[in-house]
């Protein structure tokens, strides 16, 4: 079998809600410079850059792709193409996209699925567990790849490891919906148990192959509306009626968990998905736990991030906060409940309030 | 002796720097609707209007000349005179400038002095507490109203009450300093003691005279200062060499505490001092404990004040914050750190951001 190079194809699709101000409608996390100089989908580009790989590939909504295309050009990253979805349909429908998409491009390509808003800090590790995966997926297997916990998270879901097919892959025993905090401990203290981050590698036809064992009707949609797409400067737009018509579905509900043939490589990355101020906090973090950007003036205040776009911002006394300022709009939230401030963004569409979202 | 009415005297020097940024030195919190619709200073003068009052006098900085003058046109209020001083010289040199001033406007009058930044939610209640401390004015006594304490206040100075010398009206057995909590406790479980909260009833020769006794120099420098002034418009502008050259002492340490001739009046008139955001909440603080104003969305959260003047404010998980957004500057303070605010305050000055104070 003559393999060629990895398509690293990046879904740029999500909201980023629970990172609001931040994270806005136009603007979502994984445009944004959340972590390092360089926005997320920046990085993610750049970290599937090099001799194993050809030019990502972009799934994203129909504002988001003149923003890809400016990234990419300002760190002159090429552009393999920009795949743009009418609507949000999970993943699933991306993943047969992206199938379709690679074989036409590049018939001996595998296929490497990833987010484009998650951070990774040690890029060449995850390089080297991609050319782990390699032959797994040469052999048919839908790869993923498990991150080594650091600690009893509830939420992510787990993949347990089976025995070993190749050196650095492993059968998966058991996908594990998201635990409570003692299953969790559980599986931590046991061991052989990583966070499913939702990064596969595949070639297009085990894909297609297991998707239209379990779920035929996504590859007829999915491929109508990528057959019947419209092309206009090196944009693919996918039909908008076939693809309302696709079922939303996941990519690990719909094929990694009813498959015989996943694997899974386990991953020390220095991974975070950047889900929450939590997690931002967690990763940028240096003086009294502080982690500070933009015109702040903190007083006996620690464990709190604190960033805004402009307006001076003064703490007294806090710890554990996040205090976030952009464009406008405030955020005062307890770091240990960010994961609530999606309900503002709740709030703010309950209201109409477009334009803060 | 033939007494006229009450000249309220209503000093308007405060900065009010552990209200930021909600009070800002061009506009400090006496010029503010901290509490009410109506400005303090607009509070104020509307509590010492009526039967028994001449138009108040205001003593205050160049600055705030305009506005207050601009305050009480707006609530159809007279004003007596504006007494701008050239600098700050605390609440002697006050005295002897307002009992100067009296004794010129109407020779039988006696004096109020108040400060223009306190709250007090039973103004018909203070009147009569007034009314009830005039016998002992008019017998020389320089009268102090002792608040009754709601709990151990560590923030204020304390009066012992000592014998009856009038109805309603007693003699200072001692004034206390700021106490320890052990001590304002046993204050408390004793009875008998008062908040000092720096409100006077006396006449001008009653006070010119313990002054002269033992301040000589301060009445020397004040009356200089007030006798060369500049008059314009019905502002009278203190001569700055002279008023410079006077000592800065608090009428408290100046003459009530050695005078003989010291009473108290107690009045439980709901007062209030907004000393600090947790003031200002305990006064406002509705369902779940939070006082909000302007445009806030507030999710899971609780005994918090949350204020801004524009921009949206949004809130998750806090208990016990205060979180103020004004003319562009944001703070966010534990509610029981508030006093810290003036550290804020200061930093802002050591950084030279005047635009900002």
């Amino acid at each position: 079998m003559n393999v060629g190079k990895i398509i690293p194809v990046i879904m740029s699709g999500g909201a980023g809600s629970r990172l609001w101000p931040a994270s806005r409608q136009a603007m979502p996390k994984q445009l944004l410079p959340l972590v390092t100089e360089q926005t997320m989908v920046q990085e993610t580009a750049e970290r599937l850059s090099g001799d194993l790989f050809h030019p990502s590939v972009f799934i994203c909504n129909a504002a988001h792709a003149a923003p890809i295309r400016e990234q990419m050009k300002d760190m002159d990253m090429p552009v393999g193409a920009i795949i743009v979805e009418p609507m949000g349909r999970n993943t699933a429908p991306c993943a047969v996209v992206a199938a379709l998409h690679a074989k036409q491009s590049d018939p001996d390509a595998l296929i490497l699925l990833a987010p484009a808003d998650h951070h990774v800090t040690k890029p060449e590790a995850f390089r080297r567990s991609v050319a782990a995966a390699i032959p797994a997926a040469q052999k048919g297997c839908l790869v993923t790849f498990g991150i080594e916990p650091n600690g009893p998270e509830t939420g992510y879901g787990y993949i347990q490891q089976g025995e070993a097919i190749a050196p650095g892959a492993f059968e998966v025993e058991a996908f594990k919906e998201k635990p409570d905090r003692e299953t969790a401990q559980a599986y931590l203290d046991e061991g052989g148990y990583f966070w499913n981050a939702g990064i596969f590698l595949f070639s297009p036809e085990a894909l297609l192959s297991e998707m239209n064992k379990f779920h035929p009707e996504i590859v007829e949609k999915a491929s109508q509306a990528y057959k019947t797409a419209t092309l206009k400067s090196g944009q693919i737009d996918l039909d908008e009626a076939s693809f309302a018509a696709c079922p939303s579905e996941s990519i690990d509900y719909a094929v990694m968990e009813p498959t015989e043939n996943a694997a899974v490589v386990p991953a020390n990355i220095g991974w975070n998905d950047i889900g929450s101020f939590t997690s931002l906090h967690g990763l940028k973090k240096g003086d009294a736990g502080n982690a500070v950007k933009g015109d702040v003036i903190a007083y006996n205040t620690q464990n709190s991030l604190i960033e805004t776009d402009g307006p001076l911002v003064t703490t007294v006394g806090l710890d554990g906060l996040a205090v976030i300022v952009k464009d406008g709009s405030i955020l005062v939230a307890k770091l240990d409940a960010a994961q609530d401030v999606k309900k503002i963004v709740e709030t703010l569409k309950a209201k109409e309030r477009f334009d803060k979202l």
